[in-house]
Order: structure tokens, then C-alpha cells, then sequence
């Protein structure tokens, strides 16, 4: 299986690491402006309030900067 | 490996299915507002213009609209 596991950061940070907001995303929807709603291979649905900051999809790693 | 491929739709169309854009993605970086760099396995890189419409990773499938 090939989801991803989703990051997050606060916004204006360098950092590149995160923190663990959801395992095993499957789906990304756009809801608007910086605002997404994932969900995960288990139906679990999260919305991030953020913009995509970096995909590395064979690391399985997403990493999202939350909105100020 | 958890690489996708990915589509491109012109700007205010409908259409879900899209035109392949590029194979086996791994890395997606913003360059800034709606302009991504993508990068495959295999090191091709390209630069779109376009904002992320859906995301369906276990299905290897990203599509972005094209910027008007």
C-alpha cells in the first residue's frame, strides 16, 4: 500500500521533521484556500488547516506548515 | 515503491481523469504560489503550473488544474 504518513509544522518554522498528524493517508482533497481534508486508509478524516510544504512519496512522508 | 503519476486538466474543466503529466513522482516541492517542482525516481524533473485537485495515493494518482 502506498499512502502517506502526514506532518505538521507551525508556520514560519524551519523545522523539516514535524509532528506525526495522521498515519496512513490515503486521499488529499483541497476544501479551499490552505485547507485540506485527508483521509486514511481506515476512513479516519482529518482537516489540516495548511499548506503543502514538502511530498516525499517514497518515504511515505507529507509534510504540511500550518496556518498562521 | 510508493511513487505516483501525475495528470493535469486544463483550467475549469470538470474532468477527473486528466492527461499524464509525468511517471513515478517521488518528490513534489512548492516553488511558490501554484507552481510545483515534481521529481520522478528516475531524477526527471519539471516544473507545473497549476494548483493540486485531488490527491489518490493508493491509486498513484495526483492531478493538478493548470493555471489559467
Amino acid at each position: 500500500m502506498c499512502e502517506s504518513n502526514i506532518y505538521v509544522t507551525p508556520a514560519g518554522t524551519e523545522d523539516e521533521e514535524g509532528q506525526l498528524f495522521l498515519e496512513a493517508v490515503d486521499k488529499l482533497l483541497p476544501e479551499g484556500e490552505n485547507v485540506w481534508r485527508v483521509t486514511s486508509i481506515f476512513g479516519e478524516q482529518k482537516i489540516i488547516n495548511g499548506r503543502i510544504k514538502s511530498m516525499h512519496l517514497v518515504d511515505h512522508k507529507i509534510l504540511f506548515e500550518l496556518n498562521q
